[in-house]
């Protein structure tokens, strides 16, 4: 897992950008692509990136030079994609809050997907006799944990599986042509239940006779730490072959496949890189903290979901080191600033052997490429925004995000006297 | 529980600044100064604001107008009261990370609790022959959750009780001046705890014989929901008062109290306004969902600690509404994004009773002033930082943050061709 960083370069990356930094690698982010790109399809197959992992600019134009798509879930990523150079036609809306600006989306190019009963009637109305995809939800999901469970009943992304026919009278209203079938299953690796997705998926298909694409949302895990899997997509993506195979059989109709994970594409393409600041201790009967200059302000998944990451202490010296356990805690002034909980149990410590820590050593948290840069408690006690760099396929180092200025932190404040 | 937020006031903050939008009331902050400036005290009291809970300049502003301190949780922090008009020696410094610009910060006048052996070392190298605070771990926490809890052996934060003799041999080594003792036991608001606290606390300053000043750290906690109890300030300080002035009889030493909430000042002082945006259905066997065009991007506090806040419908309407369970779920597309989680389980779902919604109605997240602005997950799904609006104590809106303009969200971003 991230094998990529050596001592070297991380070092090398201390002393030019700083830390806490995010470091990405090229290699691994092509590597990702090309097995999303060789996800098994009988009819044809566009892959999408899921920008909402980690939408650095520099990111999705590797991935665009690459001929992957955009899965935006918002307007906002949607136009973050054109400004950082995707056609818009390559773009796929699905998202939880229609943007404001829709019909100009939708009029330079960009696809929607209707998420809801109501997003489908706004999308009629603002576009009738056009075409739309529609998000359904199948009633499965299939995730970590039930926050990252996005099918089934307790979730309210998608329109639920059983008011098709309340969708086809607003179709049949703004004669709008249903070209796109999306489901969406949560980001687990089970391929049993990936193959019960598409089957409840073929199910609405069958439903929509116009519908020429079936997009499989969902993240495809991976393992970030020693013990979890990585979702072997051929493994998972082969039956589901199959299975648009006997579809086609049975009904005439080849469909287009649409991919679209963020995890499988960049998480252990990212490293979060920080600096062992200080080591604290509560005693024989307490524990050893190794204390960081970076924490939930760059990757809150620890402390939010009791996530687990490889991590890895980068010795400052050559001296001989003894392993002994720690807690690893982030540079908040917030006692849940843990990046050490026990598995999908934040609120429990779960020390883990580390060779013995001094200040000034560096520490990788590996796993950091998705839903960290994207996803943290940014600017939290005032801590600016961190830089991001790419380590290229030649072995030089890009910055492709500048550190935050810390007074842009407030500048959109405006001071009243009293 | 918030009803400074009329129905009136909540359209016409959302006619002129739109939603989502943090909302504060100057008269609600002015009270809980008022407040906080009370704490029963026999020698002198400092009241200092943690200002990581809301850091917006202009709340700052009225703060200082009416005599608060500040208690700064990094350099960042300090800076940022200075930025906002805070003379430095009103500042107090107590970080997990000591800033790489202390020298410039402690020459300025801002004071500093160093809150490890380490921070004392590197304090003393840079500043002998003066003035610090010491921040201890009495080994003793309050906390509504292990995550809340900045006290006891799970702990990182602060000098371990057992460790004063090699405090003090720093201290001799750089012939410092111990004028402070502060300790932090979380944000709890039992005041049993909050009296061992301090019994522990003067337990270390009598070890300490230069200290004059005592700083009892820690939120007192608030309700922010029917069942859950504001700290009586009184009540909790009452006994402390009373363990000082004890104090002073034994030692002849009369301490000067410092308190430093956060919470306190501002939770309830703060409505977060979204609008109802969507609203879905998982069927009978399942949910139905009122989608706010808010969620974790503005309070990510349920998602992350089951927190508890009351809520309200703001019907745009005058129809007759029957109540019905509902989930109260953010915009992000992230399951994690549920704003009625159970109590302290965010894994499990709540839903609660409302009005029946509907589209376009006003939805207000109360309790949101600590914690919310400061601590979210800021840009996630490229969601753009929203605004903040102050009702003024003669009923005027001003705004106090402008929305952020989208495209800074990835200003410092550079783009690479490939």
């Amino acid at each position: 897992m991230n094998s990529f960083l050596s001592s070297d370069v991380a070092f090398r990356i201390r002393e030019n950008f700083g830390t806490p930094c995010y470091v990405y690698d090229e290699n691994t982010l092509r590597e990702n692509a090309r097995s999303v790109l060789a996800f098994p399809h009988p009819f044809g197959l566009t892959a999408r990136y899921a920008m909402k992992a980690c939408p650095n600019a520099s990111i999705l134009r590797l991935f665009n030079s690459l001929g992957i798509h955009i899965d935006a879930s918002s307007g906002f990523e949607g136009e973050r994609a054109i400004a950082a150079g995707f056609d818009p036609e390559k773009i796929s809306l699905s998202s939880q809050e229609l943007p404001s600006n829709l019909k100009e989306l939708v009029e330079s190019g960009m696809s929607v997907n209707a998420c809801s009963l109501h997003q489908l009637e706004t999308f009629g109305k603002a576009f009738p006799d056009s075409r739309v995809g529609l998000r359904f939800n199948p009633g499965l999901g299939t995730g970590g944990t039930n926050r990252t469970n996005v099918g089934g009943p307790a979730s309210s992304f998608g329109i639920w599986k059983e008011t098709v026919s309340e969708t086809k009278e607003i179709i049949a209203r703004y004669n709008l042509d249903v070209f796109r079938i999306h489901t969406h299953v949560g980001s687990g690796g089970d391929p049993d239940i990936w193959v019960r997705a598409v089957m409840l998926s073929l199910d609405i298909v069958k439903q929509f006779e116009s519908a020429t694409h079936l997009n499989i949302g969902g993240g495809h895990k991976v393992a970030r730490i020693e013990g979890e899997k990585t979702t072997d997509l051929q493994l998972v993506g082969t039956p589901m072959k199959t299975a648009i195979e006997q579809f086609a059989q049975e009904t005439g109709r080849q469909l287009h496949l649409e991919v679209e994970p963020g995890t499988y594409f960049v998480a252990n393409a990212g490293v979060l890189l920080a600096s062992v600041q200080d080591l604290t201790s509560t005693g024989n009967d307490g524990y050893n903290f190794i204390k960081l200059d970076s924490g939930m302000t760059e990757n809150v998944r620890p402390a939010m979901y009791g996530s687990q990451h490889d991590m890895r202490l980068i010795p400052s010296d050559s001296t001989v080191r003894e392993e002994r356990p720690y807690m690893v805690v982030g540079h908040c002034c917030e006692s849940g600033d843990i990046l050490t909980p026990a598995p999908a149990d934040p609120e429990a410590l779960s020390p883990r052997p580390f060779p013995e820590a001094k200040i000034g050593d560096l520490f990788a948290i590996n796993g950091s490429g998705a839903y960290c840069s994207s996803m943290s408690a940014k600017n939290y006690n005032s801590f600016p925004e961190s830089p991001e760099v790419l380590i290229r396929s030649d072995g030089s180092l890009d910055l492709i995000r500048k550190r935050q200025d810390p007074v842009k932190v407030y500048e959109n404040e405006l001071k009243l006297d009293f």
